[in-house]
């Protein structure tokens, strides 16, 4: 019954990358805490460069600078 | 004064589904807690089915395969 | 499958003021979007009102000067 | 460490806006709290008008009546 | 720098059982994305059973019929 | 109308730095976004330090070895 919200920078994850994500993050909650995963709920968001921030400034401005 | 954030599979909602829930849920918390309508604040989060897990795999891959 | 957070202030709901919440947002969503309540994720969230802000100021001020 | 979300509806704040919005709230939380900016995540999450709610209505039926 | 959030219901796990999630999604978001370990942002909210509903009922029900 | 939550981890934050931070969120969007103080909630979430993680262990662990 978990509800698990992965937040990421919008920066191309694949249908592919995702789905492992979702496996993953299931299976880690069945084996640690015995959560059925049948009843499990992964929400992933991805949220664009300009909408995310860390160290004070948006990821889009860090990735220019090349960080 | 809740708040109340709503996430669905991007799935075709249309405006005025969704703004019957809007209006459905502000009623409900008016009814059963005495909130105020006018400072109850809905959030709805349409989700893509590639972002979306139950069951350890995405509601595409469950939708494909019929379920 | 939808998930449904609803955040209210710490103000003494009851457990069947929070049961009713659940059953209803959870008829809400089966009867406008045709959504499968057996999968309906309901998680309520109560916030003290020292840390729930509206207006600027606390919900505790609020409630001090009568609001 | 702290992590802050930021929820407005989507009518055309720039990423300069934005940036500031990262900028002011990092600092915030710096001078109020003593938080470390560079471990300080700010997320922004634009909503399309017919996703919020208030009063029981959508944004966008409230613009319309000019609200 | 993703930023994960882990609702579960409050029922007893352990501070290590929580630090085994923070590190296992940690990992398996450095391995599946590629994401940065350092600041990868895991918050664990643990959720009264009379908040939680799932299929229109609390988990306080369910489990009190043996759900 | 903006919707901002804070996380921080429970550390003792007093009621009067929490109010300044409602103040000053509120203050920001206003000034930055032009959005209206009255209708702008902000909710703070203090999360116990073994429940927020970063770098793949608890905060819990982290402050334990000085960081």
């Amino acid at each position: 019954m978990p509800y698990v919200n992965i937040k990421i920078t919008r920066e191309g994850a694949t249908a592919e990358q995702k789905a492992r994500l979702i496996e993953g993050v299931t299976a880690l909650l069945a084996r640690e805490l015995g959560k059925n995963p049948a009843t499990t709920v992964v929400v992933i968001d991805e949220i664009d460069t300009d909408n995310w921030g860390i160290g004070g400034e948006s990821v889009t401005v860090r990735r220019r600078s090349g960080r």
